[in-house]
């Protein structure tokens, strides 16, 4: 049967996709060697360039984000190259494995997911390393797969104080357009994201912001490389022009998303994101259900994993919400599978949007005869209602 | 500031167009003379007889649904010709005006606006009528302004009870597609509706349902007409082509959507209206308000009038809904202006969507500093969940 | 089997219609009587009267032409009130049956359709009527079943050199937003015009503009109106909203349309449609066929009326073109009836469009036998190329 | 000022979307970890079987097709691996480009561009490599710089004459969905494919089909690999699901190209491309140009180089067309820079369409003083009106 209304895509990303962006991507296709490829391609990077909070240039890639880790360490790295991850999520893990399959060794320091890097082991971990064997900090910013936010600013300090060498990269995937990210202020060498979530667009794209430092490490690379080449890539920032055939409608759809956040403003985008994860949060408090995210100062304001009351499956319970209420959440990823559901409020999002799908949630609890109390939806009108403007 | 999200468009029509529809509506224009206008046209027609529960004719007009009031007059009746109607709400008033200024002499039944037409008084009054005098009588199906629905089929059973010749008009223009509606079963002569509500299009199509007895009356009835006449528009019946230009872009909308209801199954559209206006009908008893239909059963399962607390406007409390919340609901009209707000619960419509919709109310009774109780949302919550399969 | 690529759709309307206008029409519906469709109802209006070169009211419904007519009529005059009309083709008898039928005596002047009305016999006609017979005036300015195109300024003069009192009503259906038309300064009292031609939108829209003079003439008028009262229609040009509800999405191409023709220029407009015009009639000279309209200088730049050679069939002709090559061509209409094709160079057009458009009626002349010279598409090009700037 | 009309897209890639393909692009995202995905990417799968020919798996990439060049080789072949190449314009030099970043041996036979690979040429060398040192033979199907459209089974036969194990890559980006391309029955190991030539979409998909035999390669290759994995992506054949987030958006667009193919018929879309090919090229010999590919039957169906007369700028040529006629030619590339321009006769297109293209040349010739006979437009439709059916 016919389902109908609007799906409640909140899963972390894809996020709903405005309008504006949907029609966007469905005009007509243009010459990608014609005069309009370069005005468009400098009006995303420029777009771009304020997202990112850079002065430095900005790649577009038509590719899954996926393919920006990969195209970060083989333009960075050397065969055997050490590089220091974090074990956090799903996310991080699966960087661990592109990095492994590129050749690099890969220090991954372990973690029980529910809280953010220590900054403290970091820069212990980089002063033992005298000899400066790691050539590169791996960080995800904010892990999709547990609504965990890391502090990059404190990142960069404990690697700043341990007077460490190594480049800096830090996934932004599901933070960019969402939460407040520096990449020039934090000294980030190479920030990697997508174009599936807070940038409102369907997946397809992947972006880089590139520090000089890295540009300059990319000299003496030698992992072996060429669709994700920075040097042919850089001629977008200079001429507008893509080394090979761009993604041409997706790039429509990615200006339009620029302006979208130029319109509402980046300090307005960040607070509304901010005011919709405390007002989920609140949501859970009021079930009496656990936040995954052990740490309130680092529970992220787009996604919020929910541990599921014991010996409850998380998938049955989705699967009970989309059957019923044609509403997507997240599943629990690799080790939390069936433990955790995750509600994404990010993107192109709104209160009632927010409402309809903490009602879908609390409606799910119910129909799915979970063990909660039905103070969810309240709470998180309350705290809408007192700091709506 | 950009408004962010979708808007939530909860007046009682225009309702929420489908992506489906939007896009058919944005497909290229053919040639209106060409082969492929009547298989399109055919297909609409099939449909909307469908939805009318019909097998006469059906007919399209490019027009408003106010066009389609005057359309029915023109077509059926004389200069001079008496009509009765019953004054329910601001569209039968409307109507009303229209058979003024078309010449008519309307005999207009008072009412106090929170009840259906009374199917005895309809009796009595054409059994008064022994000359015949009054030649159709003109009934709103469900009246948009007050959220009271009338019952047809009562009213037929009394029009023959008073073995009456007069026409039977009815406007289903904010319950064809939502409410059941039997143009045939009800042995109703002319219906009128529009295309901007359950048929989950957007304005500029209306339609009209004409009994084989209705037909036969335009052929004496002598008000001029030309653009509505019936007898150029019966083509599209026949062979498919309009005596005129169509709205072609909106005729494809139209098949689009005649296509959604068939896949949903009328059956179904009318159940998940009715359950959908009882659970906003338990929210607004949760808030303590006043639902202005006083009579339980008249209730419409499309719109629901709520009366505002004495001394409060419902224009501002409708306005800070708008602002803050980004949520459209229906004014008070004529007399009801400022006194009631109208939640429109139709067209392509689900769960989440009505669980927003009353958020957004509760939030605004919230943020509105109007008095009321906080178990609203909770109480549509409740029934949604008892109710949902 | 699908047909692959474009369809060439060149009748004379409804005309090929812009990506960015489709797009438009296929954004959501919104509020009629929220505060965003005053915005964008005063901006069409602002477009129209610049169309339209009006400093006076311009009204917007949502209707096909065809009741454009029948407004103009209804707000202006009297049942049996007298109006002077010329047989120019079938869109003026048409008109005729319009006012026949709302009960108007119609003085219809014999002419052969292949020429402009004389202003010469509009002159002496209403010289002779000294009692000011005649209330109103109706001509077609630019004959899309003809491809004739009268010279309204001249009409004007006769009617003024005459000092006769009559409206002056002008069908601009296919010339506005194509041939220049000058509502103020050629002193028509009613202009009816639709969307679907040099409006490059899809059918169901139809315009007025009204001159002071036919305002004054309103009030006494006495056919019966409603929906086609200027009385209230005119709340659109005060507060920008409509009497009852409007075509939104079809408002919001009319928009985009009018920004269409306001980036071009109405200069290179008008300039655009007369250089493909002349393209299309030396196009027609060089195959050797015979172009209806028989006078050079009232030949139209939107459409042109092609004569078949003797016992050949237009319908059959259009036919083999429509079938092999995908192009629509208008058919001959009433009398002219399988004896003329008619090709429509206006709207969103451009060179490319138009030798495509020739060159499939070249093709369609070779594979469907038709004696004709080859030096169509040849002569047309040279044209073009001539003139290419 | 505004362009008018549409502009004529006639580079040989991206072709012109037809409006059902935007259309789907431009549909609400889905959850790509949802049911819907599979059942969508089942289809794509299915679908591109067909085209490819193939009963082997075929993949889907985010990424243009300089990506699947790429990950052709880093899933086949390890680190030094020698390759065999053939200098055939400037595609087949950008691949072995690709080859060399990747640290391949490449030997690329020397060739002037005009001519399709000899395939006795291919059979000596890899006699003559009796060390089976060759890993893999690399061939561009249709060499999209230059309109020479190689002969791969005749290749495939002069391998097996050779009993040389070499894996055979075929480029197919400008023939897929235009020109026969048998995957299973030219016994190809890697056929590399784009979305935006014959395949009627918007870039930023890339394709592969691939053998058995270029599978049980790749569990020995060496070459690092992630993004690009066989392994991983394989699993879209099996489950429907992407190892990482697919470009939904994209997915929809190419369900939607699919369909059309089918609905034409691959065998009429092969028939059409020839007849386009033909008609194209008779413009060219009436214009009394050269066409670069200096063999007859080696010339393209889906692009028609055409070589300048000396002294004159392939370059300045294209941007009067630009400029004056809305229209976009490829561009000569390489050595071939402002030597030629090129024409392109592929994807979503008609006779009329052509027409137009070709109209727009003739005229260019005109409007830039390029000495020529006017005869190339004349006899391209005397060759459509001969063929049409």
């Amino acid at each position: 049967m016919r389902r109908t209304g609007r799906h409640f895509l909140q899963i972390p990303g894809p996020t709903n996709v405005p309008d504006r962006v949907l029609q966007a991507i469905g005009r007509p296709t243009i010459d990608h060697r014609g005069p309009d490829l370069p005005v468009l391609a400098g009006e995303t990077v420029e777009g771009l360039r304020s997202v990112f909070n850079t002065k430095g240039p900005v790649l577009t890639y038509p590719g899954s984000a996926t393919g920006g880790w990969e195209a970060a360490l083989v333009n960075s790295l050397s065969p055997g190259d050490r590089v220091l991850m974090f074990d956090q999520g799903y996310f991080s893990a699966t960087w661990e494995k592109v990095g492994l399959r590129l050749g690099l060794q890969v220090h991954l320091v372990p973690g029980d997911w529910r809280r953010a890097v220590d900054p403290n082991v970091v820069e212990s971990m980089l002063r033992e390393d005298t000899k400066h064997q790691y050539k590169a900090v791996l960080v995800v910013h904010n892990e999709t797969s547990t609504g965990v936010t890391n502090r990059i600013a404190d990142i960069r300090q404990a690697m700043d104080s341990a007077s460490h060498p190594a480049l800096l990269m830090v996934d932004s995937v599901s933070s960019l357009g969402s939460i407040e990210y520096l990449h020039d202020d934090w000294d980030v060498d190479v920030t990697i994201a997508g174009s599936q979530k807070g940038m409102m667009m369907p997946p397809g794209l992947c972006f880089h912001a590139v520090s000089e430092k890295a540009l300059a490490a990319s000299e003496s690379a030698r992992l072996p490389r060429s669709y994700w080449d920075w040097n042919a890539m850089l001629s977008l920032n200079e001429t507008g022009f893509h080394p090979y055939t761009p993604a041409t409608n997706l790039l429509y759809g990615l200006k339009e998303a620029l302006s979208l956040l130029a319109e509402e403003g980046l300090d307005h985008v960040y607070a509304r994101h901010a005011r919709h994860g405390e007002a989920t949060r609140r949501a859970v408090e009021g079930w009496g259900l656990e936040i995954f995210c052990s740490c309130r100062e680092e529970r992220s304001n787009t996604v919020t994993a929910v541990m599921m009351p014991d010996g409850m499956s998380a998938d049955e319970f989705r699967a009970v919400i989309l059957e019923r209420f044609d509403m997507s959440l997240g599943s629990g990823l690799g080790k939390l599978r069936g433990k955790v559901f995750r509600i994404g409020h990010l993107g192109d999002f709104n209160d009632l949007m927010l409402a309809g799908t903490l009602a879908g949630v609390e409606l799910g609890l119910m129909a799915g005869g979970i063990p909660h109390k039905k103070d969810g939806v309240r709470a998180a009108l309350d705290f809408l209602a007192e700091t709506s403007a």
